[in-house]
């Protein structure tokens, strides 16, 4: 997931569809044409998240789908994405301080109401529709060179938690993950962890945690979960 | 679970084989039918989980039932027991006070320190062994009547968060639930909780959350989950 | 303070000085005549905390009054500033999500930039240099209607908590406050809030907790305070 | 404070007077000395706080002090005692993991229960009755080795909430402070932390706190403050 640089994933967009929403189409076209040689169908759309208009688009195209093969929304997945600078807070400039904030946290708010009327309809799904926010540690824990990535890593835990508690009696299930590690991708492959093997956090695993996310029954939602290696300090 | 006033679930005793730990056998009885009769084997053990002896009794036979099986024990799993008084805190005995730290807080110790020899050995398990600790929302929450209930949840808490740093890096997966709502089980039945249905937690899907994090894989731990109903609120 | 709107107090600019910024003169303007009546000084400054230009032009008349009275700056605080709409989540305008992070985090960082320079100047004051944040409980806790409020609370409580980590060790004080519960000022003279006397908080007792936090010694800072009245739940 | 060894500290027992309760009369009779030499009235009475006859006899002659001056209990501060054992967990018996319990955990019950009757009396008094437990960072973070320290310390913090919760409306302050870093006692002198000078707490400053926090008017009570070295890592 965190390897096709997408920032969403709209799952459930016909039976056995997903879209995958990216400003680069580079950033999921790997992606796109594995599920497609798996046999599985997926739409790439290339989406500024920061942009209300480009999220509108996204969404008009995945409505389109949707009413082609008569089926609705069931899963909606936000990843974060931008680019967070590490550098004392003094050197910072506005535009380095507040870019997170548009990708991440504005996007996470016109994602999610793009999304949410969509998910409201299929509240009669197998498993119900299910909103997941990617969040990490900077999200409980703020470190003194990464006010950026902590801030806004704050506030779209704080989204979460509001819309958990607006949108669960309603029967859209709300979750905030935190990833706690280094993701096991092509571009962290020679990344030194620690002197441990299985040290970095494997995606299908990821992949995994929303899953069951999503099969929860909503009698029994979770609303955050953390994961780390079993190495992990913290 | 709950429905059975178990303490400790011990899966893993043999193939197929579980061990179910209470201080009354007529808390695990039915379990122990239920689980015969539909092919399985389970054993029911007298415990007072706040009995060091006991404890190390009960752990005897495990061992005994491990050994003749030549098989490992893979998952602990320990429930709060204990009655917790709702009362002014100027009228609490010493006693109430006191009561749930025995079961609660000095019994998970007690049944860590049995079961983590045992979870260690079996770390080349197909999913890695697991300890997994029932909380509830006292554990994060204080109450002003609720001081018995919630001291000890807190510090069945902590004592989760330091066996997780201390064991995971050798390999045992040490986690902690946090169940927010009513469970809904034979006594819990006629309780009106809301005008909402589904408004009770299902013992199947908190079961399935405990199955989903006995089968994280290393790379991938939670140490800790919350759980409840979609209408509750928090 | 709350009850002049400022959206931040600049203490210790020349001996006794005192510097008021807000974006409408009306906000600063009585504070401004009681302290000079009272025979202190005090400079109201028009500002928009959100326009990286207007915190630098007011932070060049503040260091016009330093250079003046040769004398530094050794406190400064950020109130929160701005409006939040409380409504249902898919009501919000994008304008109406993201006003309260220009006013509220985005200005407390170009605070914090002008200010933090002037303040680790003043290392060697009588009390150490203190820059705090005012927040709220929606700095901790999410509620359903106010995800604008709550997400911008979250992120300047993260953000005080980088500067304090890194600016701590320089020598200037950085704290965040949580005031939860409604200030007795003027405009909420009239709001019903319990059955109880003093049932809202004191502007008098919130500036104590600040010349509190402002005098306490480099060997113990407070990073975090909370205040509530006495009859307030939570 | 701690230099004393005192546990608890129950100040406001007539005018200018304080009783200093500690197992060893060794631990207070300095400072009992101390407090006469200059002008003050200070009682040390011999008190096991796990024991409740014990804290009963303690608060039978502070109650006998109190009639004599017709007098109030102001103000009572409970100090961890306690000795705690950093060491594997599997290395632990059962004495060893739940010592601090009865030192810590239950006797705040005990010494709590035997102050608040009296507090309750006190509501007229110039500053509000204060009830302050003394807690420490393990009461929010669990480290490996130290399951025995952390888990009563976030057994303690409960507490202090729950009481929080009940006595406030009724006119007690109750109220938790995290020391994080070590204080600067005759037995700490030599102990290296940093390479910075005063990197230890000053145990006037945290009297200064817990002054700080008994003169809070009613309208702004802080319930949990933390206080550390400007150079602590946290």
């Amino acid at each position: 997931m965190a390897s096709t640089k997408a920032w969403a994933v709209v799952a459930g967009v016909g039976p056995g569809t997903v879209a995958v929403l990216a400003r680069n189409p580079s950033s999921y076209q790997d992606l796109v044409e594995d599920i497609t040689k798996s046999g599985g169908h997926c739409i790439g759309i290339s989406t500024d998240c920061s942009d209300s208009n480009s999220v509108k688009n996204a969404f008009s195209q995945i409505k389109a789908e949707l009413s082609k093969t008569n089926s609705k929304l069931t899963a909606a997945i936000y990843n974060t994405g931008g680019k967070f600078v590490r550098k004392p807070f003094l050197k910072l400039t506005e535009d380095e301080f507040t870019a997170g904030y548009h990708s991440s946290t504005k996007g996470a708010f016109l994602f999610s109401q793009a999304a949410l009327p969509l998910l409201l309809e299929a509240t009669d799904a197998q498993h119900p529709p299910t909103l997941i926010f990617t969040g990490a540690t900077a999200a409980i824990k703020s470190s003194p060179m990464l006010s950026t990535f902590a801030h806004v890593s704050y506030a779209k835990r704080s989204l979460s938690q509001s819309l958990a508690k607006e949108f669960g009696p309603k029967g859209v299930h709300v979750a905030h993950t935190i990833i706690d590690g280094i993701i096991d991708i092509p571009r962290t492959k020679q990344w030194k962890v620690s002197d441990f093997p299985d040290d970095k956090i494997s995606p299908e695993a990821i992949a995994d945690a929303y899953w069951y996310l999503h099969t929860q029954p909503r009698t029994c939602w979770t609303q955050e979960i953390d994961v780390r290696p079993y190495v992990e300090k913290w």
